[in-house]
């Protein structure tokens, strides 16, 4: 049977598409998830989905995929910035993981550049939207046939 | 019927009026919420108040008032300084804002000067105890208006 | 008979309204001091009103309010950033002091985040436009209540 | 009856032992309770122990030592560095508190050289594993004696 | 008939060749209005000239421009590092604004690097001394052009 | 017939592979050639190919791709921290623009945390080796499909 | 005759001995000056004082003294920290020049670490109250004798 | 026969006008050479014209320009914030040399506020477009007068 | 026979207990040195003590340490903060090491935060006065154990 | 009989007036002590002098000030800028202490412009050479008729 | 036969001794080759000697030594303070690398403190001129033979 | 005779060679020393070599070296990034100076990348281990033959 990767989504994340869909888009978190459930099928792994606004619900989670995923995929939204226990977190478990960001974090202000997931993450994918998503399993994908 | 305000409060506020009223006065948070009651009927509006030490739940509460009130008033307490979540909520949900601090914040400690919540609120009232969230009402019921 | 306040108002303040209404709204200073004055007699105070573009000039403002009035309310404009002697010149009077702006200073360029007259000031109000300086009215009566 | 502590173990220190023992030991939270609980004994105190993923949770049970506890031992982990939260909880209740950690955090990264919790820490115990939990429950029975 | 052009200069400029003629040269004042009045006639322009040493002064010269000009020469001396007041005046009163100073500013000590002037102007001309003057305003005449 | 997309690899890229393959791998940058030519005949896409030393042939080649190419990928190795030339360039083509880094340049050392590259780019990958260009061809189709 | 010093004053040193006597004492800048005009005739020196709450004033007076004084001693108060047209003011006279405070401003708050006056002037004196102007005295009667 | 000029310009300045012209305007590089070759003329000075994006190359131009030139005027473009070797190459050439930018550097990103060039420059000329050029022209021919 | 510690003492140490026992107490270093030896006894330590008011000294005593004995307590005090040869003298015995001060340095001013012992030191301990010495030797002895 | 007051001088100043004298004068510190020995006599105070090139012996003399005088006058030298442990001494034995330079060192370089004597002392005197020493005694016994 | 040297020069270092001999001497840089090549022959190695104000070239160069040279002499000049690609191609070919300056460039500005080559050089000489070279070859020699 | 040179080595050099060989080699001071003196003969040069852990004794050896020595080698160590009186003393002794260093510092922690040595240093040579002296001896040889 595949791989299994959890990807653990952050705060406000359950938001997407569902309020000024003029500036953010019609995409929601929920046709995220679909996406990643198809695109995972093609590549032969298997998907849990999680979000949360609570930084110690994220830690937790963190913690139990080392019980039962492979890997993890992280969109830590806003505690990317802020949340050392994350990052610690992710050391701790040592799984391969993968960090998403919707849009380029790297091109907004100036307090979004610093990043603790990057510390602890393999790679790093931003500024595509939900494609990101995909690409991160892609990726993920390749590290576990390595 | 009156428009809805939803006024949340941070951390350690719980602890108003409880330990060292020396220092800190006998004035608790259930006094406040009492005085915004009434304050609020005054002014023709509604008032919901919750505390929490969690930064999640404040979260969570913001996202849910997006669906049952028309402005938010906001004492993030500790987490003013330190939380891109609740300034990320704030942006999201797009209401009228106003951040209240019971102290004169920008007279402290150098690392109370940064608010991440200033980004999100229309405007700032500190410096005035519990007659903050009055003034508070006062304004939100002015933006109202306009 | 009721206790005196010396609204101040810094540089450029007197511009307000007269040039590109279509930004900066069509609300002048004489207005915002009507608005004042009317506030004032519901709340038993008395309002005196003046504007300078010269640091010089609100510096002994403030001193002779030592000597006239109870308590000051101050839109120090640019020189909130940069006058370490309007400062000084509250602490030495000691007088109630609030500080007011019309617009969220803090969510505005980084050099507008610092305010010199936030370490002398009780309190603070800003990001409400002319109705500002109602709450501050409201604000220093309650303080003189107490 | 012995005075009683409360121990608080923050984010991730549920992990310890328990993966990558090569790396950071065996020895789990589980036994550092252990080795606390008999070492309090021979000192004459009782000793509480909790750990949590969540500055929330940690901040309510600061909170609720206040009703329980006369003092605090606090390993606050990665809030260490980023929670102004755990500061303002532990000065609002007053108890002694002592800082531990397991690694000498100032010789890490340098994010790690800042602590709120020394602002409200009687003393800090770092470096020495958890050894440092034994030699913090003699400094804090030493104040309890003063 | 042509457009008039207020030429306004900071502190200390009106000493501009009285003292130490060996380090400042013999080029007063006098000598710049003179070559400024002679050069703005061949540009068809007209040009009012003033000097203070102080802020409010200029700051007062800049808003009654609004009434009586079509376009403002700076050199704020001075005033240039330290005036948020001056900047927050240029803006407001919207007209075309060139900056200038005699030497090249940026070339001296680092206090001297930043300039609040250039946020409101079009553009900055410096390091050719009273020469400067003349290009300005062959500068606001090509803007005016436009 | 498909898109074309220009790959541009910065300085000491033409390395890889060739010393030390104990630590660099034995992937050369031909063969990432290799693999982006058959990556991109699935997708349909057309791939040029280049890598220079000097910043100002990839000014150049990023000029010419205004004439010749719908997309650009670049990893712009050390240039990638001090170039504001390359930014500029990759601005004014205004092509859809990827960044890609072999490592995750965000867990290196320090000055490698500053892209100028990332202020023009649509979006970055980065840490995922060779497989970063193939991640980069799949997100450019999905960018020139929408 | 002998030699003439002027005595500048800034900001709010008018108010001193008359608000808070037991914090800034009972000696007024009235009773500086006469302590002054006491101590310099024993010295053999003329001595003219002013004080002005206005940047502009300070440097009118200072350029003034170029024609009517053979030195300077100044205590700029707040404008110590921030005014660069008093440094340029006083430079441009060249006149021996020393800087007073009343109290030691190195061991006050960072801010007031920082005098633009010091560049301009020969030597400081501070710390020793009303007793500083007379070692003043004492310094520029000792510099023009060299 | 008049003075040399040599006019340098460096990378993306050659796209000028060719791209997006709605926010770039229609003038060219070229017909900025124009102007500035009809300019001169009336002058009395001869001029040549080059562009570059490559560091190196400009370097080479400025020295070259020792054996045939008396005044170089540069518009270093991206190079202007990055490159000490200009820098040193036009100090070591020891030519009159003014610096322009198209547009206001000063009020734009803060990493275009540090000009390198400034620092061998005599004067500065920046925010007047392509009109920019010929005021250098001007100031140049003023400086060989001296 | 037992293990062997240094326990060193740096500046001003001396002076403890000697003046101003309202601020400092009555505990001399006398006092904390008779309560290692008992304390040391305990533990089967031997313990010995110096004191100097010199950098050099504690970097002979340091050295000489890595022939006499097996362990250092140092309380370098002011010299915690400035002295790079404590720092490298500690690392080149490479003896276990332990850093103590009397007060919590971490709550105290800015300068004092950084530590280079901290760098050289296996732990920290402080804010507990004497006793942090006593807790020191226990975490020696602790060490000598693994 | 008077009070006495212990002169300390720091590293280097012994070589004050005997090399170099075109740059440093001809004035050597044995003159300085003359001069301050008799300035001494007329004031009534009692005068020792010491200098020396380390750091440890001047904590050593300031510590036995506190047994055999009264006050302290101190030119730390290059100690001023970097040593603490002169700093804790003069706080921990109390006495009057002035700071007195040779030079304006707040003219001089950035690093000069700190001192951690200056929080220790009662006042600093600055850039009057050998008449500073004079001026300190007087200041000194200024401060012993309080 | 002997091992073979690179000597890379960098940006304007062709200029020395060609102009303002009184500045800089009458040395150039043929000069230094000739005494290169005298000097090496004497400790029995080859040099090859290169020039580039290009980047790239010099990026070209280092890594051609990989295939042709043992050890590499390297004074990037201004590059030395700007160039990542320099300090990443001497790291990626590995030779034993000396960094050469003509002057002690610790004691110029600021920001030529900062030197990249640093990081991938075994040592570095500055501040003997020509002498400099030849010291650089006897170290290389030196390390060869080790 | 020949000329004289001192060598100071700062504090912990004593060490080398007699801890760790693994890490620090078998090569003592004395070794060094020796080959000092060998060198020294060839180049007809005299050899002083001095070594201290103190500051103080170092400052010491530099101002006697003004009567005894031509020339002066000073591997300070730590002091290096501490000392600004041993800058003061190198500076006011005036001899040419050479700093050396065992390991190339600059690639070193950041806090050893700044030398007040350098501010009085002639030219820096590090990173070549012993060798380092001998280079130095040739490069003073080559000084006094100026």
């Amino acid at each position: 049977m595949g791989k299994s990767v959890l990807i653990i989504n952050g705060p406000n994340l359950n938001m997407l598409g569902k309020r000024e869909p003029g500036i953010y888009g019609h995409t929601t978190l929920k046709d995220i998830e679909g996406r990643c459930q198809e695109h995972a099928k093609k590549t032969g792994l298997t998907v849990s989905f999680m979000q949360s606004n609570h930084e110690g619900d994220m830690v937790d989670a963190i913690q139990q995929a080392a019980q039962s995923n492979d890997g993890i995929i992280i969109n830590a939204a806003a505690y990317t910035h802020t949340s050392v226990a994350l990052m610690d977190a992710l050391k701790a478990v040592g799984l391969p993981c993968i960090e998403v960001h919707l849009s380029n974090v790297f091109s907004r202000e100036a307090f979004r550049h610093k990043s603790y997931i990057s510390f602890a993450a393999t790679g790093v994918i931003c500024g595509f939207g939900a494609k990101g998503y995909e690409l991160a399993l892609d990726a993920i994908a390749d590290i576990f046939e390595q």
